[in-house]
């Protein structure tokens, strides 16, 4: 059982800069993610996406963005859940939680703030009958680690930058590379769909346009793949494949917390903003893109302050006795968990004669 | 006249900002402040401190952050009314505001934002009866501009950085500097009490601790102090000088908007955070430290939030029938009033073979 002040679900820019705020008031903390890093959506969708509305940055990478967060927040050692999904909470005798996930790892904390933007990101899936069969045993959505389809015969479908770019880089590891789009154009990066065009006019990437996989086909594990073209009047085509792996994107699902009893207004969770963006289960917060209240900005500046604002209260809850006096960074400087201090250079006081 | 869509008073970090969030909804500013350069605080008082508590910046000076808000800011071309002090508020019939400087300019505007900090800094002054009467004529509480005491006899009297950078500065410009101190110990950067300390051993800097200028002379101008030791066996001394200048810090003043009609609370604005950081005068807008609701603290981080948000009511104040879509800056770019245009690197649709 992992136990902390502050659970967060959520390692979004919002979820980490909660980490500054908590440590800044001596309160510890651990993220739960269903991705594999750290940044939401700024990692895994648009790191090289250049961001021009976090004040005093008149320009930042969303990657560079969640560097900067996590350098900031280095010294208060957060601990984190990576690739697993926060399924359930369940609130104790004593007030406190227990949040469980996919994988069944147990966390405990005597408040939880959800940072969980959108939501968690889903593959959109083909509309394949029986792909689910498959899943795992030659389908997947996202390619976690490429080694695995060394001198395998890989399709890859769809018509986006992650679809070019894995086909690309398959090219030199897989034994061969199909790459199928509904589409005649492809939508990238300028220098992914001029790599992708040089690959496929040397053969090392096949290409199947205006076309799409139909049927899978198996006895237990993915053997082949049929290809349908749009153009009816061409026959469709069957491959012996090793794998298949559409790349349609993601799209961000509420998920589990949907069912944990908070308030729901489309699709994000209702808090109460006049104060501490609390939800209607005492001790659960919810900050950033994936709360709701009158007058919200979906903005990565507004997670931010409701993150410090939200850190005060849980102080309270968990230290009801205690009272705590703010002190500016600038005059308290910051003392980390790690030991670190920083602050600025002190005055000397001495007579000059 | 000067006109604008949303009239700023006060330049610091959360005024500064505000300029860009109201310039991605197409919204003019124009701002005043009594300091004669943008800043606020962080310029004038401690430009060289390093701040932790910005997010995504492990450590920021100061003065790095205000220069990193005007460089973001640029493209929205604000104007400036620096080195007055807003004075007057006074609402014209169409419900726009005419706002009036202790200088006399004029500024007329639908929406007025106070980001007024801790209000406008005033100097604290001695209490020497007769001081009021020589101010301009000899006395000053702030150095504008140090030329105006070349081959001058001076006299400051502080003992904190303020006055001993000035002592230094002014060693070299004046024909004789005098440095009054209540105290025998100053407070200040390890340089500037050791420099200093030096010039004073080469009687540069004419030293009187553990004393004070408690009577001023002259016809019309100051043509002479009086400074007398706490230790009262030693006698009195009379100095011919011909400025006299107290660096006993600056202390912050609501001011004139005090008598505005606002509702004021413990020195801070009154506004209703549930919405839109609007005063009690519809149309006046109070953000950053001068505000205060349930919950508030006072970090520059929340006033730049509260300026984001501000800026979408301060919009429909402005566009009654227009509707605003809110555009990402990671979508949509940034469009300066200047012609220039900043945005992410387009993807190209085109065929791969």
């Amino acid at each position: 059982m992992i136990k902390t002040d502050i659970l967060i679900i959520g390692a979004g820019p919002t979820g980490l800069f909660t980490v500054f705020e908590a440590g800044l008031l001596k309160l510890k903390t651990h993220l739960i993610d269903a991705l594999p890093q750290p940044g939401g959506q700024c990692s895994e969708i648009y790191p090289k996406k250049p961001i021009y509305d976090i004040p005093a940055y008149p320009e930042i990478l969303a990657g560079d963005l969640v560097d900067k967060l996590m350098e900031q927040i280095k010294p208060f050692e957060p601990g984190f859940t990576f690739g697993e999904r926060a399924e359930s909470l369940e609130k104790q005798e004593d007030g406190s939680f227990i949040v469980t996930t996919n994988k069944g790892t147990q966390h405990h904390a005597p408040v939880v703030v959800i940072a969980g933007g959108l939501g968690s990101f889903e593959p959109r899936k083909p509309l394949i009958p029986n792909i689910a069969d498959y899943e795992d045993k030659g389908v997947s959505y996202i390619i976690k680690d490429p080694e695995i389809y060394r001198n395998k015969k890989v399709v890859i479908a769809g018509g986006g930058d992650s679809a070019l770019d894995w086909a690309i880089y398959l090219a030199d590891v897989a034994s061969e590379v199909s790459l199928v789009h509904r589409r005649n154009e492809f939508r990238g990066a300028l220098d992914s769909v001029e790599k992708a065009s040089e690959l496929a006019k040397l053969g090392k990437i096949k290409l199947f346009t205006e076309a799409q996989v139909t049927e899978l086909h198996g006895e237990n594990d993915l053997s082949g793949v049929v290809i349908a073209y749009n153009d009816k009047e061409k026959d469709n085509q069957y491959l012996e494949v090793d794998n298949f792996i559409p790349l349609f994107g993601l799209s961000p699902k509420l998920g589990p917390i949907g069912n944990w009893g908070l308030e729901i207004e489309k699709n994000a969770i209702r808090v109460n903003n006049a104060k501490d963006y609390q939800t209607n289960i005492p001790g659960v917060f919810a900050i950033g893109d994936v709360n709701t209240y009158e007058g919200k900005l979906k903005l990565i500046l507004s997670g931010f302050h409701e993150a410090a604002v939200m850190c005060q209260y849980a102080y309270k809850i968990i230290n009801p006795d205690k009272r705590f006096v703010m002190k500016y960074t600038t005059v308290g400087g910051v003392e980390g968990f790690d030991g670190t201090k920083k602050e600025a250079k002190k005055e000397v006081v001495q007579s000059i004669v």
